[in-house]
């Protein structure tokens, strides 16, 4: 390995050009006005996976945007397939007075690349495509299988990639999935995310009077909607914020005690938290510390509400209805179709019978719980450690990445989700930026990981 | 005063065709493509009032439409000076096409009289002129002194008349207000109303973090001003339908037994009630009946509320802030300042720490209770069963008329609400319609009370 670690140091100053000319191409996927932009994103990367040293690279069209997809089957029978997953589109950069210098102009200041997309995902993905350049200039050869699926719709929300590896199976089949898309718990903590919350989404709406009632003549009289629904909604927590639908916690899969000790390692500072938030205090389900709650307990949350009259001043209105979007944040083991049941029926049973219910099921994704003890998280801790010279540590995160479950379902496969982003990175804000140190370190990482699984 | 009512008999046909002229004038206060029709409303009413007989009749300028004023002094200071309001300014027309005849081509069917304006309030407003014409075309004179205030800003909020009041105290000076803007409690009952609600609207707004949060990053850690808000308005009423905010009912009167039992005799027929509502069954504090609940019991109600996102799907945030518009219905002797002031006191009390409360005081007004036992209740309760043959009820009404507390306030009389109306009339929709037994039977009504009232 001292080869291929020794050539990434001495190509740094063209591996930080490189990428720095790829982040100048403004590939917004939820813009029609920068398809153009985006296309030729994904042509540039083609080029960059072929100079790797990769000959089969395909840009494969979608009904969006193109997904770069190349594979090297070199390495032979024995050894593991990795699929490796990216997005080589961005963010939109409104508002475009709050950052420093314009987001496709890169630029380093304090040991951070500032530029649009360079944490989330092109610099990360680009540690992998520099890596396997790494391997392939020095050894000529991939120590195991690699194929490169690099999507352009991840910030538009993915609307073609299931149906694309649904219907491309059995090209994408592979041991493990390898994702760089998630963040150290902290500047200088090397770490490695090994589970994920789910989300089921709903709407209900809740039907009184057939019209909107002067609130003189009816008030007092009749069940009001907007009062009904938030008598509904407040009863779904009791008081030590705990959900109180039937059943809902029956699948949740309880920490370990090896989980918990591991948190409580961290360094996670509640007053710097609630600082950030302006907020005095944090709150949530009894018996839980803030990262418990935020990773491994499941949540119920209002995104939305309305009814009646939201205009300026007052009108003497009852309003006929009245509807809440409702947000659970799911853990292993619940699943979005248990959990959207048994809120359907619950809320129906808690409707006082002067009003009628209408329920939508939004959407849903499927918590992830990667296998701790397992090759390829043991292969990305050691090439961790060896990379950046400190031992990682373990964490979850509270949000989803739809492309796990689907690479489990439809590929059968673990993903590893070994990124090198920080929480100060600005992902989707202003002055999005990557650590420079990071970006090195992650072509390392990348390295070594592919070295540890053909072991 | 036979030959006052055979007047009125005998000049029916031209009373009807007067009013149906005095409705094709398109008076919509509140839409200024109308201000030439409601100038040339005023204009009318002035000549009609006129026409009755009095001489002294003024349009007065106001920042918005005119106030059209009379006075006749001639019966002398041993008698009382009576105070007639109405408006002659209506209500828009929209939707137009539920409208089965055009709104100002007014047409006769069925004993009603339709057309936007004929029951609120150009047809009552015109009883009263018509009498005065009766008794000046027979007896030369009134057995009263009368002092005629018709707004043309009624449908518009009235931004003119508090001032205007204000400001010509000494003017208005009288010994009882009359007006003729309410309903009876059915058709063929003759009611008299004697008490209607105040009202206090305020708005909430509860603020948590300092920016909108991913849901799946915070949700479970953080109190979310939604769920807060939600949790605050649903704590304000007890399971009895009781409103918890602390010293409340202090000041509420209680029904007596002789209005309780009068309530009782009211043919009302909840089946009916609910069943024009489209809902299965009322509910409200426990221990009242729906009019009970409605006319002499505060309410608490949300007229509106938003926070979050409310567009199409979902999104995947914690909102920072949330808002909501309540509207308390008070009752004699509660007042608006004591009410802003126990509910703002109570909701930031119950907020918990997490959050903050933004409180604002939207507008309020006072509830009204016209003594019975005095002599313009009397006098407009022996003018009702004369006019009618039927002994009238006394009942009361939920919403509010905020003009009868300026006269309690500023010229220190009571308001007697002798209405005409429907609760069948359709006011402020389409199909407005005022039953033709009741024109003529409220303009003996008048006349009947400006001969009781001289007694």
């Amino acid at each position: 390995m001292n080869d291929i670690l020794k050539y990434i140091d001495d190509n740094k100053n063209r591996y930080m050009d490189e990428l720095v000319e790829f982040l100048k191409i403004p590939s917004i996927s939820s813009d029609s006005r920068y398809n153009n932009d985006v296309l030729r994103c994904a042509g540039r990367l083609k080029e960059y996976v072929i100079d790797a040293g990769i000959e089969d690279v395909r840009m494969i069209e979608t009904e969006g945007h193109p997904i770069v997809y190349a594979e090297w089957k070199g390495a032979g029978e024995n050894v593991p397939t990795i699929l490796i997953y990216g997005h080589y589109d961005v963010q939109p950069v409104d508002p475009l007075n709050l950052w420093t210098t314009p987001p496709f102009e890169p630029e380093i200041r304090g040991g951070k690349l500032f530029a649009r997309g360079t944490a989330d995902d092109k610099g990360q993905m680009f540690s992998h495509v520099k890596a396997i350049e790494a391997y392939m200039k020095t050894k000529g050869k991939l120590p195991v299988n690699i194929k490169l699926l690099f999507e352009g719709e991840e910030e538009a929300g993915s609307s073609n990639l299931e149906k694309f590896i649904q219907d491309n199976a059995e090209m994408l089949a592979c041991d493990a999935a390898l994702i760089s898309d998630t963040e150290w718990f902290a500047e200088g903590v090397p770490s490695l995310c090994y589970g994920l919350r789910g989300v089921q989404n709903v709407e209900v709406t809740v039907n009184g009077p057939n019209r909107d009632l002067h609130s003189g003549s009816f008030g007092g009289a009749i069940d009001n909607p907007l009062n009904v629904l938030c008598d509904m909604i407040s009863s779904l927590k009791d008081k030590h914020g705990r959900i109180t639908i039937p059943g809902f916690y029956d699948n949740v899969l309880e920490l370990t005690d090896v989980e918990r000790e591991g948190f409580k390692t961290l360094p996670y500072d509640e007053k710097a938290y609630c600082d950030d938030l302006s907020i005095e205090s944090v709150n949530g389900e009894i018996g839980f510390t803030t990262l418990e709650r935020v990773w491994a307990r499941p949540s119920l949350d209002l995104n939305g509400i309305y009814g009646g009259y939201t205009g300026e001043g007052s009108k003497t209105i009852l309003p006929s209805k009245a509807t809440a979007k409702i947000s659970m944040r799911l853990v292993p083991h619940q699943t979005p179709a248990e959990v959207v049941e048994k809120i359907e029926k619950h809320l129906k049973s808690i409707a006082p019978p002067t009003v009628t219910i209408e329920f939508t099921n939004l959407h849903g994704g499927t918590p992830v719980l990667v296998e701790r003890e397992s090759k390829p998280v043991d292969a990305a801790m050691t090439a961790l450690e060896k990379a950046f010279g400190k031992k990682p540590v373990f964490m979850r995160e509270g949000g989803s990445i739809p492309v796990v479950d689907q690479f489990r379902v439809v590929l059968n496969v673990p993903s590893v989700l070994m990124g090198f982003g920080l929480p100060s990175d600005n992902i989707h804000s202003p002055n999005e930026n990557y650590s420079v140190e990071n970006y090195y370190g992650g072509i390392k990482t990348s390295a070594l990981f592919l070295d540890e699984m053909s072991k």
